[in-house]
């Protein structure tokens, strides 16, 4: 018999991303760390992010439609957290990374970032405490170093993952299956 | 100077969980496996997924208004993947697991998973592929032995974690950093 706790209502996930949301607000680049972010659809491909209202983030998400999602390595944990502590509104996280250019005016790429989403928003939902941003996906850059065949190998991005409850960064570990494969055993013996 | 392919749009993002959907569909608990699972606001708490709209548990979902979130150790991967290969159209996925009982009466919930969530829909969002659902958490039960002083312990979860690109199922590795602290150094710093 395994003993549960009941929380009550908590906005808990495991495994949830650090990811940096880059905006360009009042003429320049912005950066937060979020770690609400969550794949929302396949064609078009889309992505969804939770802001909160009060955000300088949102301000020009807002402004200007369009918005980047960058995954950080595990090597940018302190400039990632910074950029989690502090609010645009205060500090001008413009010159914190060096930056590329892609398709989108307003969507700002980390060149450290192993990938980057380019994003054009298509719906808001206020949801309260925060607002849940979704932008289709208009191109993906990844780093060449961060693949294998041609396709982005998570062992070589080295993502930074949140872990809620402790509060701590953590790196992905061992691989321990290959998906769409290891259930199929189970079927077959059933 | 870093090299940069572009892929394209593409629904990427790295960490992404691998989740238990939990439906009632026809009187019979059902489990999808999902990676694309966001938290989309703090208060009231809320979570996404992204679930196809010919998918056994979008009809679950939208027939009760009530559906689970179950975060899986990585323990129970074959399990996992099993309930991401078979539709529940096809195969009876109610006996995989054993289940308890929470406040709501569509939300299974499956014992072995270290994070189950019982959630009310709120809002349902057709993206074209997927429908992004949006749910409320009503209620959060833990096991216990994977808390450290009374809160979530990512460590004790061992969660399971889906990588795209490769398709592999990974794990959690070392702990890296302490959020909202190892970026203040940058800030006295500077």
């Amino acid at each position: 018999m395994i003993k549960k706790s009941r929380l009550g209502p908590e906005a808990l996930l495991f495994p949830t991303p650090s990811v940096l949301v880059g905006t360009m607000v009042e003429g320049r680049a912005n950066f937060m760390t979020a770690a609400w972010c969550g794949i929302a659809s396949s064609k078009p491909p889309a992505i969804s992010v939770a802001v909160r209202g009060e955000r300088h983030t949102l301000k020009g998400i807002l402004a200007n439609g369009e918005f980047s999602i960058n995954v950080p390595s595990v090597a940018m944990v302190a400039e990632v957290d910074f950029c989690g502590i502090y609010s645009g509104r205060k500090v001008d996280k413009s010159t914190v990374f060096e930056l590329f250019s892609g398709d989108l005016a307003y969507a700002p790429l980390v060149s450290a970032c192993p990938l980057n989403l380019e994003c054009r928003l298509r719906h808001t939902l206020d949801l309260g405490g925060h607002t849940l941003v979704v932008g289709e996906v208009i191109q993906t850059h990844i780093t060449e170093d961060c693949m294998t065949d041609g396709r982005p190998d998570a062992v070589k991005i080295d993502p930074l993952v949140y872990s809620p409850g402790s509060g701590n960064y953590q790196r992905l570990g061992e691989i321990v299956a290959k998906a769409f494969s290891v259930g199929k055993k189970k079927d077959e013996g059933a």
